[in-house]
């Protein structure tokens, strides 16, 4: 299962998930004056990140909102750069948190598994239930596929929905359950689940229950950083064991960003990628 | 208001909505044999599609799945049926059903209410709170555009989180409520907010209470046809006034199914709409 390659990239490497959400405002000058199309110029940017962090983290997510911003352009810089991981063989997240009725779900796990929009992991949004989710089950099996669903989001307005309590314990513990179910088919040799769930470390206390409720779930962590989230509140569980990846998007491709306008904007993000890995496992 | 126009159209055409889930199967071999791109294809089939069922129908709806399944070519033929309904002056759906935390959805709205695929009214998931709806509000005010967010889903498993008991009432009544809520300041002169919600025919007699519940809100309903929806099921509710649009999509675009291979295929799709609208309004 892909979640075994995951844990283990996360053990040798790092639980570092870089997050690829390329905003044009990242961009350098130096970079964005080249005479280049706006698809080179996010996909050299997205390849200098890889090149100068891949050591470090366990895999990289596109967050493809970005992408979609900037219209076909975007797109093809999104499809070069899951090529680049592809051929480089680092693992990588597509961050499309697609969820929809069966057959159209079958369509997103066709667009997002294979084809040019290629990813070995994708986010999954299940308001709809298991028919968000169970197309991709056989991609699972035959095509070592994997999907992070969401469970508790780091977000202000999460609780609007997720936090409502349904006899006695929050919908989102529901969700987890439902979650615990389904994926109980695909764990791998590792123990994990390739059905994974989006927790964000905005509530570390938090995290700690899930990691205990749910002892074959593979988490993706978001909220590090500028969301507040800090390595100290991952110690607790991690010092157990590595049960998640944790991504940072702004903290590592944008930590150039008022410091240079040059191409040299590859050091500020791989300085930026130690630090956090110090911070999450500098205690091992 | 956008949502003025949309009823509006709803009541001077047919309360139709025509779902362009275009799948390469529902090409006739016709124009499957023919020299061209596949985008060049599946736009044309969309055209023809469009200009034989206009008269018909209050508006278009592009489930994107379908597209993004084909790679960047499905999506030029996503970006140029939109441009075309646009050219036309006929109300389109993004039917995309994006949901993230604020910075990206807001990425979404650009994505999707200007630029390339720019549509006018997109359908939005909400797991996460108003955060995934938020963005959409200047654009509803200063572009006259409008959302339709996910309420009551027309799919098998929609029960599995929607139907949670939380408080006494379902949570999709929670979120119905937040909807109706968020939607107040954004009422057009017809009373209709441009938060709208998404609920399934599969649900007949909850279509009245829901329409009872939220006089306010307009619905984008699934479910019609081919997933077990029926006119007569909508009658309590229309005959008192149209407050929403009914999609069909594989009922009308792939009514020439089995019937031809040819390039009329137009005609079964407009007899198709001529007898959903009759369905649908035959009493009026």
């Amino acid at each position: 299962m892909i979640i075994d390659r995951l844990q283990k990239e996360a053990l040798e490497k790092s639980p570092i998930c870089v997050g690829l959400d390329t905003s044009l405002s990242y961009l350098p000058r130096e970079l964005k004056e080249k005479d280049w199309s706006l698809s080179e110029k996010i996909f050299y940017f997205n390849k200098q990140i890889i090149d100068h962090t891949e050591d470090l983290a366990a895999c990289f997510k596109l967050q493809i909102a970005y992408y979609e911003a900037l219209g076909l352009e975007g797109l093809v810089a999104y499809k070069e750069t899951l090529a680049y991981l592809r051929e480089k063989n680092i693992l990588s997240i597509g961050d499309i948190k697609r969820g929809d009725i069966l057959a159209t779900q079958s369509e997103y796990a066709k667009a997002h598994l294979t084809g040019e929009f290629e990813a070995d992991i994708v986010t999954v949004n299940a308001y709809m239930g298991e028919d968000a989710v169970s197309p991709f089950y056989p991609y699972m099996t035959e095509k070592e596929k994997g999907i992070f669903v969401l469970l508790h989001t780091s977000n202000e307005s999460a609780g609007d929905l997720q936090e409502l309590i349904s006899g006695e314990k929050e919908l989102y513990l529901h969700m987890g359950d439902l979650l615990e179910k389904w994926g109980r088919p695909y764990q791998g040799a590792s123990g994990f689940s390739a059905v994974g769930a989006v927790a964000g470390l905005t509530y570390p206390k938090e995290f700690e229950k899930l990691s205990e409720l749910y002892p074959n779930m593979f988490f993706l962590i978001p909220g590090y950083g500028a969301q507040g989230g800090r390595g100290e509140d991952l110690r607790p569980v991690f010092q157990k064991r590595i049960n998640g990846v944790v991504n940072s998007s702004r903290g590592i491709i944008a930590a150039h960003v008022g410091k240079t306008e040059g191409m040299d904007f590859t050091s500020f993000a791989r300085e930026a990628a130690l630090l956090m890995k110090e911070d999450l496992i500098g205690w091992q």
